[in-house]
């Protein structure tokens, strides 16, 4: 007999969820309801700066079915924010007591015994305002003379980031060739399905427990107890089914402290769920950068040196802000080899709404202006693009100075393989009037490795139970948003232990029944950290249960065990075997009745500054330009890219498609309109996300690499992948009219005055 | 300074829950709500024996808003019961399929759009029956060729149980006084205040979550998981609050099997709520028993053997049956030294709704006839009651045979001081006309030793985690339904770890996040039991703070540390301390982040096979009859117990007012009232509970005992305190009145009676 171990790894192992998800029977916050449950509302400010000068709110108090009014006045005014590491960063406070600074700020909030009746007494409360000038660009904010949006920060700067290695000054002076360009990108929002949701219930012992549509669980339980003034315990978080998230749920955020708040002052819970227009006027949205990046050549193609300087409009408060600042400089030096390297980021204070993480986490503007530059350089340097990226690609033990060394690393296979899959040179070659191919590439962390949280407790951990109905569980705060994360730990556990997806259960998404503690979904951290978390745990429990086995099998020392097809086995003679339900039998008798559990834990170490892992990829856009309107169709998408090992191409997949489609969005139609910091298109009617007939059709592979920090050789897909399309498709445009737009997103407008200012016959 | 360590033991500690329970915030199972939930209704056999020769639901199922009908003949006859170690008293099924053997046995089971859709659908499906004779006492039962409730069973015995040591017949020859009573004991009910619910939900891979109402969710996860024909893991029972159980929640029941079979089938949740009408009419209820009990004394009043029947009238199916036959014999011979025993339980099938445990589990009948031979035996020896106990009372030490060796035992001075209490001799003396004063003591168990679920986990499971803001969660499936419970188990932990109650937070009453397992809320049991586990975890997690505290204040190994005062000190210098919340953070920092948590577990073992500890007490009621109208009206109530370490005064309270309402009923108003079968009175206005004005006043103390075995020295207290009354009032009605009611409850007919009887008067 043969060892035929079946593997899970690289199995399309559809979601367990799904089926709820689609028939609608998956409960999101906002299905909760609860005995006495009251809805709540906030009140916005309705001006981008201004001094609060009165807040009355008796008649709002006094209004029949009102239970409950804070404002900023009522309430400590506590700072918070992600940021603990560096407490000067947490510049928020739930409610504003002394000023607004953004069209949106909440001044207060109301719990009613339903939500019309929330509604009607926010109109209730009356706020005499000082209207203070505001500024609104990050030009405007560095001007000298400024109204300074934080009076701690008169230059309205927040955070400056720099990196230098090399010698950049030499690396200009001696290269054949050099370039600078300025790149613009604009605000876009998450536009997640699910809008925002908490409810709140407070114990009469002050206890509070809070159900809210967050990805970082243990970020909302630690800051909202800090802003209740509770122990962080006196706090638990649940996250129900997230519709979504993107990076625009990892923050503590205004209202669920305002439902928890009130849920302890009435004794009764509070629901507050916020609108699409309120997501979209007020909520996070990417950043706004302005990069000017500058570099050098070899007349070959051989990059001497980079230098990028780049200028986030953080709006009105930090988020998640300073991450995106240090995440720009590593995105500026990533993708290939450069002997010298200068960053200089600055986190810029405005009126305009405050951005936060979104999809990228900064690389999607690093990007765009990084792939289009060398594709400007391409041109200029006479060398297709492909081959420029081949000769200066990052290579597998690469060391990126000051921020990690490469471990897996398939980008030149990417490169190679993306150009066949594209049939782009024939296809380059051959193009009619209007159409354009274009490339980009990209290179993305897998976690992120910097503390900035300051967390106590391991990055991500694990419990994992096993029982002798041949069944296991896995507890995780790892929290799945949508993007299918747990899916592929029941694959990770199933496949450690030998046994069937089906065989897993989980519990997850309680900071009072997961173990301490796990960071939460954001920086594509997830499969990495909370995957070898898992595996941590079950191993222990193998080895557990191969002692058991040795001990029943009277096996040679020299054997090896191993889990498999529902067993515990030795590998070498593998009808020596015992199944799984009945070793964990024997291995609770052996124990006194005893559970068999385990619990495991991932912390990176040792591994740089930024992440423990990356992965990297190319993409080909299509396009067709039509030279009458100036729009521009996406004919078709070519994407290889290196994942690593796919524990679950099916999830790949959609993270692909998924990627694409807002990007598409990022490049092309998506974009806040915003008039002196207030945002104009506050609907999916004006704000124009792509639909499914948008979507361009698409070819894609994956390289095989295995990379040695993940798990079973597994390292990100998804969120990387949202950076090559909008640089891809800005070269294709290029190509297809000679129009480089280095400013986001590529309108018909743009392509129009191009055609104009260079057709003289339009020109009229 | 000296030590001077705050403890938590035997403090009056409030609920954490009870604001929430009367303020109506806490949530039951009937106040869940999921979003598309089915409302669902059992159809129940008019007939108490009958073959069921046709079911037709077509109509029920054509009935528009009807999303699911289910009989016996569509569901798998799967049957189940506590007894798993003794497969063959596994003897019920969810769903009658041939048969029906009690008015109420559940037939089918419907799940609609509202519970009104539901009821109306019952009347739609149409059954077609076979009568059969029925059985309806034990003598008819047992009658030769009387019908078989059970083809297995063709002498409606279901269980025969024996206990025998010492030389009865010798005890008997040798003795100076010998009698032999009968005594007949009445069906009533639990008369919980929530009646039972049950809310199923189904995942789309048949995984079923159940919100149950029940006092032993590991018991419903097993056998429902079973019935289902899932693995133990597919189901997952989550216990909401729970409004009392007194014994009638303990096992799975048929509307936990239709609700998740038909969530199962419709992929709906589905919510099914008893009525009071259904609870009374066909509810589990007390184990009508005829006990003939013998025995013999020496002159001087020494007990020289006893010799004890039981005959119970167990209903259609045994249900928790098998315990209490054992049990009555166990508690037949355990307040007093028997030198010699023989009992001889049968336990009896009829065509009766089905007993179960019930506050008590067989002792308030064991012990109503065992107290009241022994006030008989006293008046015909001459003897004080009081000093007829005194000289037989168990001691500490003692064995009894086959059962356990007695740890603490405090019975005579609970007989001491409540002689004294009650001013007994005085009073006795100089009673009026009509007036009596009565006595019983009792002895009870503190938790089950004999596995007769057969678990393969320990009966008490507890994780126990700290954290650095100085608080502490205890994670255990012990369920609270109302006794109070959850505040003994975080003042025990609160002690161990040197906090308050208020910095102990609990997650309880789920099977996939509590550690397995808890045999739950039985038998007294959860004070020892999961108290000693709670223990045992704290006491490792305090091993490793002690490490810490040890390395950092330097200390010399001679030093004891301890915890108090939310610190961790040195016993002997206790101002060399470090505060627990700093010590927890130290502890996670030396174990990279890890939080610290520690699992502690209980099984009683090598302490026979009743149970590891036994409560004490003594009770005497005074009576006044009102001799006209035979009303026996109780005057007051003066109880002394010995429950170990008290503690928290307020529980035991608590329990002892509980125990006095229930027995009153007992004893003088409640009684299902039967006709061939049927239960005529299925309100509470006809089942007469007592209410707040017939509460008597009442006097207690408890006497100063150390229990090894129980935490803190605490041992049960509350089933024991439900057992005297009935016997105390018996006596004190026989003291009045001459009359010694046999034959419960003690109604003014029977007085009356007899009275006729005896006054020549009355006769005419």
């Amino acid at each position: 007999m043969k060892e035929r171990r079946e593997t899970l790894i690289g199995k399309r192992v559809p979601r367990p969820d799904a089926y709820a998800k689609v028939t609608g029977a998956a409960q999101y916050t906002d299905d909760i309801v609860l005995p006495g449950m009251l809805h709540g509302a906030m009140l916005r400010s309705p001006l981008a700066h201004a001094r609060i000068v009165r807040i009355d709110s008796a008649r709002a108090r006094r209004l029949p079915g009102v239970k409950c009014v804070i404002t900023g006045q009522d309430v400590p005014a506590v700072r918070y924010g992600n940021w603990r590491l560096v407490p000067e960063l947490q510049d928020e406070t739930a409610l504003a007591a002394e000023k607004v600074r953004f069209v949106g700020d909440e001044v207060a909030a109301v719990a009613a015994i339903d939500r019309d009746m929330a509604l009607a007494a926010l109109d209730l409360i009356d706020v005499e305002y000082e209207e203070l000038p505001g500024v609104f660009s990050v030009a405007e904010a560095l001007a000298p003379g400024a109204p300074a949006v934080h009076a701690e920060h008169e230059d309205n700067v927040s955070l400056v980031r720099k990196i230098d290695y090399g010698d950049v000054e030499r690396a200009f002076a001696e290269a054949d060739y050099v370039r600078e360009d300025v790149f613009t990108t604009h605000p876009v929002s998450h536009a997640y399905m699910e809008p925002c949701s908490v409810v709140a219930q407070a114990d009469r012992d002050g206890r509070v427990t809070v159900w809210t549509s967050t990805q970082t669980p243990y970020y909302v339980q630690c800051l909202l107890a800090r802003t209740l003034g509770l122990r962080e315990n006196d706090v638990r978080v649940v996250k129900p089914c997230v519709g979504g998230g993107f990076g625009g749920k990892m923050e503590l955020r205004p209202w669920e402290f305002a439902a928890a708040w009130m849920a302890r002052a009435t004794g009764r819970p509070v629901k507050i769920t916020l609108s699409r227009e309120e997501e979209l006027a007020c909520g996070r949205r990417r950043h706004p950068v302005t990069i000017t990046s500058k570099i050098g050549f070899k007349a070959d193609g051989t990059i001497t040196g980079k230098e990028v300087t780049a200028r986030l409009d953080g709006g009105a408060y930090n988020g998640m802000g300073p991450t995106a600042t240090f995440l720009i400089g590593n995105f500026g030096a990533m993708l290939y080899r450069f002997p010298s390297y200068r960053y200089d980021g600055v986190y810029v204070y405005t009126n305009n709404p405050p951005a936060g993480a979104m999809r990228g986490f900064g690389a999607p503007q690093a990007l765009f202006a990084g792939e289009t530059q060398l594709n400007l350089a391409a041109r200029e340097l006479g060398i297709d693009p492909f081959d420029l990226r081949m000769m200066n690609a990052m290579r597998p033990g690469d060391e990126i100075p000051g921020v990690a060394t490469v471990g897996s690393c398939g980008l030149r296979e990417c490169l190679e393989q993306v150009r066949a899959l594209s049939d782009w040179d024939r296809r380059r070659a051959r193009r009619e009037p209007g159409e354009g191919l274009g490339l980009a590439c990209y290179s993305f962390i897998s976690g992120g490795v910097f503390n900035w949280f300051d967390t106590k407790y391991p990055f991500s951990s694990a419990e994992v139970k096993v029982f002798d109905d041949g069944t296991a569980q896995l507890t995780t705060l790892a929290a799945d948003i949508g993007q299918g994360s747990d899916v592929v730990l029941a694959q990770i556990l199933a496949e450690e232990l030998g046994l069937q997806v089906a065989d897993v259960r989980l519990v997850t998404g309680d900071t009072a029944t997961c173990p301490q503690s796990d960071l939460g979904t954001w920086g594509s951290r997830v499969t990495l950290m909370a995957g070898n978390a898992v595996r941590a745990a079950a191993q222990q429990v193998k080895r557990r249960l191969f002692e058991i086995v040795s001990l029943k099998l009277d096996l040679n020392v020299i054997h090896e065990l191993e889990c498999g097809d529902g067993h515990v086995y030795a590998k070498s003679k593998p009808q020596r075997r015992i199944p799984f339900g009945e070793v964990v039998a024997m291995a609770q008798r052996a124990n006194r009745g005893e559970p068999l559990k385990a619990s495991g834990y991932y912390t990176p170490r040792d591994c740089g500054l930024v992440s423990p892992a990356f992965s990297f990829g190319a993409q080909v856009a299509g396009v067709k330009v039509d030279l009458e309107t100036g729009g521009v169709g996406v004919t078709g998408m070519y994407t290889v890219h290196d994942c690593g090992t796919e524990l679950n191409p099916m999830a790949v997949e959609g993270q692909l498609e998924g990627s694409i489609q807002m990007s598409l969005g990022y490049a092309l139609s998506e974009e806040l309109v915003m008039d002196a910091g207030r945002t104009l298109n506050t609907s999916l009617l004006d704000y124009k996300i792509p639909v499914a007939e948008d979507m361009p059709p698409s070819l894609s592979k994956t390289v095989a690499t295995f990379e040695p920090a993940g798990p079973f050789g597994a390292k990100e897909a998804g969120e990387g992948l949202a950076c090559p399309t909008a640089p891809a498709i800005a070269h294709a445009v290029l190509e297809a009219t000679g129009f480089c737009c280095k400013d986001l997103p590529i309108t018909p407008a743009k392509v129009l005055a191009h055609l104009a200012a260079t057709d003289p016959e339009r020109a009229g």
